[in-house]
């Protein structure tokens, strides 16, 4: 092996140096010294743990940049806490890079880091540090903290309720298809479609409103007619969604109305990393408030009724209606 | 995408079939079917929380089969577990494979896992699968219980007392040089210094004894000399090990019997996986007890002294003695 050049400090150093500070107002991080981290939970709570990892070339693009790769590592998990009613605590980060990465990628990965840990209120634990021939990857295990016994399930939608969802809807498929040449909107919706794929909003904010009032909850990551199915099936209740009350941003608006077809990405495509609930009708007024509070809007989209698990899809006039996507398969 | 083969279930399906049985004795894991596990911590107990990743080509063969690749995935993170004094409860798993790897080969990897986990009392809590075209890689993050206050830190050695390593140092490093034709043992030598590299046996059965007795303790993963420099910095205590003290295997000797610059390497290696550890004079018979009840040999090496933070090694004189060992870089 040759002796590492100037601007890459080992394991070690880029350890104390990078990533020390990240970890250094959680005590339980231990400085990052030791083999683990020691979590202490307060009574009556209980942990809500994640894992999801990003790889280069599947869950980001290989041209992002390091802070990028960073706000998505995390927020993928911080998606998950907020979907389970969890406030964020601390997360473990495995980082997986070739031997050609140099120090200033670390240093602009670590500091994306460091500005989500303020906004989103978590530190770092632990974590390991591995070299790979391969594809960069990310993988991050979050723990978030809940109320006893109030971790929303999927499986906890009821029938009469309603279904909500936070923000706007297909933006990151849309802006996934931008970003491979597969979908060319007007100049000015191009940032706001690239930047919704690149960097997801967890919507923590919204995390105590769902522990208090969402029966089931999960967070779209596969797709909102996929999750959706998986809300329904978990839960065992029919669930119906009316098209047109899918919340749109302006720029998937413009590009559905130029080409109806899209509907099948927006509603299939992934990556949304919004909330999908479902409460009991009179929480609604309560819900309302507290999204106005955290400033991310919620839509009431559908209701739960009996059944076995179905998903069923209207349009304005309340006829079902059939939308060809392909389910969304993992790879 | 061309449609999946016959021997491969998809994501869904995997989950389903090879790993769902292993979450079910864990009610947390709410049968992997949620986007996160519940964990509960009983009233007087703390979290220990530990990651490692391992990674084909650089911490495993990538001739190794699954079920070694799955115990070594494990088997780092119980061997910190057990080095902080903490019983396993539970873990999350990340598994990266390329899309040409079939069924049986998970199959085989779920069943190591369900192995280890009845042996070790551990159930999968959660996880995530993703695909990559670079090497395979698994990422677990290990959850342990210990006593509220009783974690076992790397900085907890104090002046006076012993040190202690359990096992046997150096086969692991061996193991590898045989794997990788750098070393040619006698024939009867080869099976065992191969399998103390390929699967490292995790010191849990002495994890009640470590949060009883020991001061400072960590998992030799860096190699011997390297942690315990690591042990006796963050303790700021200095160390001493008597060289002729440190338990070699047969094989080990019988290596460094024809050739005894390969002490380096034993010393200096990795992978041992054996937990060292400092504490109190009075507690040796105690712990020895421990040790014969756990059938896990423990070998007294060396002692603590006031100081900063240096390591010595010595001879059987008492003469300190320099060992040329390149210091274990991360890669």
């Amino acid at each position: 092996m040759s002796p590492p050049a100037k601007d890459r400090l080992g394991e070690f150093g880029r350890i104390e140096r990078f990533f020390r500070p990240l970890a250094a107002q959680f005590p339980g991080a231990l400085g990052l010294t030791d083999d683990a981290a020691l979590i202490a939970v307060p009574p009556g709570q209980e942990l809500v743990v994640t894992t999801d990892a990003v790889v280069s070339g599947i869950h980001f693009l290989p041209t992002d940049s390091p802070g990028d790769i960073a706000r998505k590592a995390l927020r993928v998990n911080l998606s998950d806490l907020a979907a389970k009613g969890a406030r964020p605590m601390a997360y473990l980060l495995t980082l997986a890079l070739g031997r050609d990465v140099d120090d200033a990628w670390v240093d602009a990965f670590a500091q994306a880091l460091s500005h989500d840990q303020a906004r989103f209120g978590i530190a770092l634990a632990g974590g390991d540090s591995v070299s790979t021939e391969g594809p960069i990857w990310v993988s991050v295990t979050a723990l978030g903290l809940v109320e006893a016994g109030r971790m929303v399930r999927r499986g906890g939608a009821r029938p009469g309720d309603i279904v909500l969802v936070t923000g706007t809807i297909g933006d990151a498929a849309l802006g996934l298809a931008v970003a491979t040449g597969r979908l060319a909107p007007p100049e000015e919706d191009v940032h706001h479609l690239l930047a919704r794929y690149a960097t997801p909003e967890p919507r923590c904010a919204l995390a105590a409103a769902i522990a208090n009032y969402a029966h089931g909850a999960l967070d779209v990551s596969d797709g909102l007619m996929a999750d959706f199915s998986h809300l329904c099936q978990a839960s065992r209740v029919d669930g119906v969604i009316e098209i047109d009350r899918i919340p749109l941003s302006e720029p998937a608006r413009r590009v559905l109305a130029r080409d109806p077809t899209r509907l099948a990405s927006i509603l299939g495509g992934g990556d949304d990393y919004e909330i999908l609930f479902t409460a009991p009708p009179e929480a609604e007024v309560a819900i309302d408030a507290a999204a106005k509070a955290a400033g991310i809007p919620v839509t009431r989209i559908g209701h739960m009724m009996r059944g076995d698990g179905r998903t069923i899809f209207v349009d304005a006039s309340g006829s079902t209606i059939e939308i060809a996507v392909p389910g969304w398969t993992h790879s």
